[in-house]
């Protein structure tokens, strides 16, 4: 493995994991008040066609990486509809 | 320009321009108090890995739109600090 992909791996998993603590707060708190609609709204859009572009290229660790992002995204977005 | 391309460069634009309505929200509002500084913390590392692979990668879309995203999430981190 070249320094590049390892670099590209670190940086993979930290963006994908950031979404955690996010998703996680708002299952603690039910507060979505100050997080925007059109933010994860728009992300949600994005990751499905990195999700189509991951599929397109057989890249497993986009597919991956973004499976995991969306399903959180689509969790906060939801939590933010219902919660408003 | 192939399709798997133009599937790429919209994913990109999409997960890209997501964050500016949060930074504009919380420009607005100066309300951060739902929002998670460990999701803006990691995602800011992240995207930091992000830039380095693009640079390492010499791929200008990678460095373009990770360095739009830094900047904003950075604004949104800083912003969480100050408004705490």
């Amino acid at each position: 493995m070249n320094t590049s992909e390892i670099v590209g791996i670190i940086a993979g998993i930290a963006t994908t994991a950031s979404f955690v603590p996010q998703a996680y707060k708002v299952y603690k708190t039910k507060r979505t008040h100050d997080l925007s609609a059109g933010m994860f709204t728009l992300l949600a859009f994005g990751l499905i066609f990195w999700l189509m572009y991951g599929i397109q290229k057989e890249a497993v660790s986009i597919i991956f990486a973004n499976s995991v992002t969306l399903v959180l995204t689509l969790y906060i977005l939801i939590m933010k509809i219902k919660h408003k």
